[in-house]
């Protein structure tokens, strides 16, 4: 029977791929890529180790769930298909395929195949990494935020020394003004290991402006 | 001038290891391991790609803060030698450095000197996708937790609902109740990405039983 393989890439350095990555990447018959936004720039890290077919799927870039749940059903059909033909198929995505990914949803659709993840390297452990900045040790705890409500985030900060918020694009100004407020330090790390990554301790720089869509924040409580 | 990197290796599986991993760990002039523990195990992972000298370095498996201060300074002190005589040099760790790793320590000793970390597959990652488990999606938020405090540990299941908790090996019986308290169902990983590995879904096995310390738990909250 043929194999459904979800695929992390990591988050932007071709070199953060595992040898586990690579080799499945050249052996598949068809590797599927979504066409927009983050899927396209999982293809753009992936394509020099792919050698079969690519296939794009097509995702609407929207919050109406209706319509994202029918196209999702519709893109599990066609890698149905493909695996009831025979052929061996990877979904890429960026980071880790179970942390925050559309391959999720894909995971729910085809039960009943064969299915094998192999993880990747998280945006977060990138960005940790590039700022030298330590995540937890000992017998701290951490939080990995990707929630919008302010309530919810204050909790949080109420709990936890270190907070990793993801996507911080879209609630940007009332996180920072939570950040402060809780006496935490932030490191804000813009599309971490692309070619034009940006890293800043300086958060105040941002408000207002319109932030890349990878935009993440490791937060520390002040001592 | 020499320079220091910190390469997580990942969890245990070669695969597991990053493309860029396997490029530092060719080209440095020294490869350090610590010779007991965790660290063996890094260095068990790292072995093949190992091309430099490999030292060992010698640390202490206690909780006496002072004896392992003291040690940490000695080795510290080797790494300094070593890289003012002009040697690159990895110090390698299991998983990810900047998640519970002792090369936490040794970075704030070399402060000054010029460091690279390069992100490693963390285990419960490597958990995640051998569980085909989703750890977050969308807006959910979730924990890691290394707490031995019960209270704690009850506070933090109140307020998310996937929490992963690490090396559950110290404190095991209190997490199954506490977990069951709070309505969680929870998949143990023992040695993920080993040779000998468990899984289990069926956490009241393990009550009472010696766990291997490279054992953690990805709990959900049952809906």
């Amino acid at each position: 029977m043929a194999k459904f393989y979800g695929v992390g890439v990591g988050p932007g350095d071709r070199k953060l791929l595992t040898l586990k990555a690579v080799e499945i990447l050249n052996k598949v018959d068809v590797v599927l890529a979504p066409s927009k936004g983050e899927g396209s720039i999982a293809y753009f890290i992936a394509k020099p180790y792919i050698k079969g077919e690519v296939v794009f799927l097509d995702f609407p870039m929207t919050y109406d769930t209706k319509r994202l749940k029918d196209k999702w059903e519709e893109n599990a059909e066609k890698i149905r298909e493909l695996l009831m033909g025979g052929k061996d198929v990877a979904f890429i995505t960026i980071g880790d395929p179970m942390i925050y990914s559309t391959y999720i949803y894909l995971l729910r659709e085809l039960e009943g195949f064969e299915i094998e993840t192999i993880p990747g390297i998280s945006s977060y452990s990138a960005a940790a990494a590039s700022f030298n900045l330590p995540i937890a040790e000992g017998r701290q705890n951490f939080a990995v935020v990707s929630s919008d409500d302010p309530e919810e985030i204050e909790k949080i900060l109420e709990l936890f020394d270190t907070v990793v918020l993801m996507k911080v694009s879209r609630n940007y100004d009332t996180i920072i003004k939570l950040l402060k407020d809780k006496g935490f330090v932030g490191n804000l790390a813009i599309k971490c290991g692309h070619e034009d990554e940006k890293k800043t301790r300086n958060l105040e720089e941002f408000i207002g402006k319109k932030l890349d869509y990878l935009s993440l924040i490791i937060a520390k409580k002040e001592k």
